[in-house]
């Protein structure tokens, strides 16, 4: 937390004899929050302007000027306008000539225009050198020092010295400039402020369709049926057993369906014979949000444990043990131990705890700063070792907690299995094809493919 | 917990033939230390000391001379010496003039001298270059090579090119530099590395008077009332039932002191019709320390979570139930299932857990690592979205919890009312101002002020 | 998680008429993986393989020629061919002159060869400058992309502006290179891909040999002891009672490993009055092994906090307390409330919590990116002060736990004292050495010893 104090320390506003003169075209919000920063910096800075007037709000140690007049006080101008406004521009080219500009813009939405605003400004002005810089910091991150958020400026340019230029004064304000590499980069660039964790929009609508299945599908089971054949309100099951039923039915397959796609992914490469055919798209993407749907399925299995722990606290659960406790004492039973009944309850419980023990743990090791202190082959041992070791767990927890009732048939309302009886379809498939794929004979060929072997190398076009 | 390796690896002494002799004055401890790690590093070192014998505890390779003989070496000059014997320099300004000076000294008190021990040495020896760095690394992290707190070193100073090799030298040190600007910067600088969480002062602070405050409201209420009134010894209520009173008032409370200054400052710009004028001081602390709040609430949460988990193992808890259903089963009562109270018990302990799932995932994303990988945009949604349905869902999770007692007179002993019912003040006050600030009439004026629009424009001074 | 997006960005491919050429020799699974990396980066590569055939494999921009024509068109070479075939650059030895040669192989095994394989490279070509770098990163993920594990590129080499080419290429591919030294630490450098964890074998096989020890001195104790002496079977007792004695031993002994160290540390200095003689070194390494020794403690205590709130909802537990209360019930016994026992169970239970929740404080701030933020004075009050606030807090849980019990003799089964007694041994240790240790007498010598004062310095070889 205390990232932050590099902000609040007190810059210098005048050591900057060394350092070169900015120009900042446009003194709205960000171009006065840029300025400022820029200043405390040690730049010195001069605005370009339609109105040379100085306004209370740009910087005192700035000079206001035209835009020509500006332009040609600095080797690096920065556009703070709206792509809108650009053609302004065009007559100011051959003062622009040879200079750098840096776009900052953003749009409003993803892909608003074909081509993005700095390709944009360098068909304008071509003689410039145009670097894409600054669009993800906010203007309130810039006036307020408090960068909690991310201090990364993607940076991205036709010109090597330009962008190295622009990367210095990045470094200067206290941020951590990221090469993106050409002009080409700069639409990403542009969009990725505008993103709304994407890679989280698979993983995150898939549950809650799961979700909306399993919560209608236990809705009937458990409460309708009940309240049709047996006349009991059992209505308040809403709030917190039929959560606690979804929620371990949802972990456990958004847990299996992280491992399916490496299994599909084997058997795709043992029957090509090679790598390096690319994986179906929809393989690839769904490759690629792994971590998520892992990362969900443990939010999954986190309520399954907190909404179990509260069981015993449950006004429900109380009045249903003393019932049952009084209607015992008064007919005067006395229930042996049955340590069958003991043995299975403990061990589903004792499965269940290791799971969720590992599954935190990739969780844990899944945390960026964790994963960037691990090496390629931990790094593959815990995701890949430990995360079957989990998913194996987590099955072996749900075939123990209801191994029992699979037979019987006071378990199928309306033809209508248990619900964690759907959840094991997904990880007993991906378990079984797993297991098959350790044999020698599949997994001998299999590493050799992975090591860049090839069954037909004609095959490759 | 790879990150060490870097230290324990092999770093050659003779590879730095392009690499500039350094000098270090002083031999104490850090500069031993300082002298070691740099020689490892592929610097030539030389110390200059009042004596010039060489003790055993003084690197091999460096050579020991006079003051004089040993800055005439090199271009690099590190102060290794506390700031009272700085005078020593004073003769040898014309040899160390147009050389570097790195002030390495730390004081002992925050604020101890009225200018900083740097700006005193550039006093000194006005021809030199001062920089300072290295104060917030330990001599003992130098010397065993387990960095397990910062690597950052904080660099300041007048003069870019000096300050450029200074951090040259840092990062061949395997240490981060972070350039911090001119001289200025000094005092904070050497104040740094006697900090003692400043951030978190005021949250802990506040949350200790608070938590002071209501275990003697409700020792009060659930102890010392019952000992007059009933004589009952509920004394041991201190270990666990009143923490657990304690922690979700917190909670509560400390979560919406986290919201109310976001929404003071809403109200501010819309009084005033502009977002350039400074708010007032306490506001401006209050929100630099909202991340601090939401932790500490957070722990109180987590707390309170545990707290209420063991009380089904708790001996008073199964003392008391046990007897109650001695009592029904000698009476041959038998209590029919109460719906609404099911319903009641089931949706406040609901309530509670998805409060506590989405505050967990808030603290998560607080986590520097994570919320460095985030967007601004989405780093909003985060603590902004997610934050106001935390809060709703805490309050529900109280107000349900509570609800029939508010009208029960048994509920104010010593007309005190339970303490859940002071924590729902806040909350309810944030919300409610929250709610009425997104009406679009409000709303509207807000986002643009925000923009940068202004109502007023004269009113700026 | 976007972290990603700076590889799947657009990467020009001919924006860099300002990049050097890079060579690459052998056409292997690497050497292609990295060639692509490049061209996207923006470097014309050229291969140098026996077979000039261009393959389908090789990305389309690169040239193939033989290795001599191959080698004259860059002023880079990378190596991406096995140590084995390294034999036939000695005839290129007079091209290769001069030029940077990039080592990029890995071993099969830890000190596979007595020399490194870069240390091999540059005495067969003794002209070139021979840099290491790359093996720490896989194909795979140069070619998917997905930098999930570490981006750390470790470099290392005898010619600093080689190196520093090198470095450059590194960070141009969107990667960070850490500068290691000179080739000494190339050894090192090539183990590293090939660790599993080497600080956590000492932690994870100690307390795997202490959980071995204490499962048999339980299942002697809780199971087969009852079995014979009053024929029960409590074999049940193996999925969670006996675990659930095992994690909170296990945890106490290993948190209490944590500080004695430090503690006996401490002593050696105080006995040799001087902190500049290296420790025995089972001690060093001991002591770099304590963050994990301490993770080790809180995944045990965690798993503690688990088996212990399921308890109520186990089925031998809630068989236990109906078959208590139903005997009661038919005896028409009322219990009163024992104050001293809801005392003793309260209090116990809340220290364990209070200590539970010290202890995941302390293993989140030990969490990289937290550490990180943390200056020196911060982390020691976290990791000293909080540290055995957390060792007193839970020693102090299990002794008011298991307290009454030390002098009853039936805690005494074949004369084996209950596992919790054992565990409180290493602990009281600790506390009591540490209690001693901060008297003034011992405190201040050694506070002095450790800021470099000696006692005999004479005594320092």
């Amino acid at each position: 937390m205390n990232k932050n104090s590099s902000n609040t320390m007190a810059l210098a506003p005048n050591t900057s004899n060394k350092r070169e003169t900015v120009c900042i075209f446009g003194t709205g919000d960000f171009g006065r929050a840029l300025g400022h920063k820029m200043i405390q910096s040690g730049y010195p800075v001069v605005y370009g302007s339609r109105s040379t007037q100085t306004s209370s709000l740009i910087p005192k140690d700035a000079e206001v000027l035209s835009h020509a007049e500006a332009a040609q006080k600095a080797a690096i101008i920065i556009i703070a306008i709206q792509r809108q406004h650009y053609n302004f521009l065009t007559p100011l080219a051959e003062i622009l000539h040879g200079k750098v500009l840096v776009d900052v813009s953003n749009n409003l939405k993803i892909n608003q225009y074909p081509d993005s605003n700095a390709e944009h400004l360098a068909q304008l002005v071509p003689g410039a050198k145009v670097v894409k810089a600054f669009n993800t910091v906010s203007a309130w991150a810039l006036q307020s020092g408090t960068l909690d958020a991310s201090r990364q400026v993607f940076v991205c340019g036709n010109d090597t010295e330009a962008k190295q230029t622009v990367m210095d004064i990045v470094r200067a304000l206290g941020l951590t400039p990221l090469d993106q590499g050409s002009l080409l980069a700069a639409q990403e660039i542009e969009n990725y402020p505008l993103q709304l964790f994407p890679m989280w929009k698979f993983p995150i609508l898939l549950s809650l369709g799961l979700t909306a299945f399993f919560f209608f599908y236990c809705l009937i089971r458990d409460v309708i049926y009940p309240y049709i054949y047996e006349n009991k309100d059992f209505s308040f099951f809403i709030a917190i057993s039929i959560p606690n039923r979804i929620c371990p039915v949802l972990a456990l397959i958004l847990l299996a369906l992280v491992y399916l796609p490496g299994v599909l992914a084997a058997i795709i490469q043992l029957y090509r014979g090679t790598k390096y055919r690319r994986f179906p798209d929809w393989l690839d993407k769904w490759m690629l949000c792994r971590k998520q749907l892992g990362l969900v399925a443990l939010a999954f299995a986190s309520l399954h444990v907190l909404y179990t722990l509260v069981i015993p606290i449950r006004s429900f659960v109380r009045w249903r043990i003393s019932s049952q406790i009084i209607s015992q004492a008064q007919n005067n039973e006395t229930e042996p131990l049955n340590t069958t009944n003991a043995w299975l309850s403990d061990s589903y419980v004792a499965l269940g705890i290791l799971g969720f023990f590992l599954f935190v743990l990739l969780g844990i090791t899944s945390l960026p700063s964790v994963s960037n202190n691990v090496n390629w082959r931990e790094f593959r041992f815990i995701q890949s070792k430990l995360g079957y070791l989990t998913l194996v767990l987590c099955t072996a927890h749900t075939l123990v907690y209801g191994g029992k009732w699979f037979l019987s048939p006071s378990s199928y309302r309306w033809y209508l299995p248990n619900a964690y009886m759907l959840s094991l379809i997904v990880p007993c498939i991906v378990l079984v094809l797993k297991f098959v794929l350790i044999f020698p004979c599949l997994d001998k060929p299999l590493t050799r493919i992975r090591q860049g072997w090839e069954r037909n190398p004609q095959y490759s076009e």
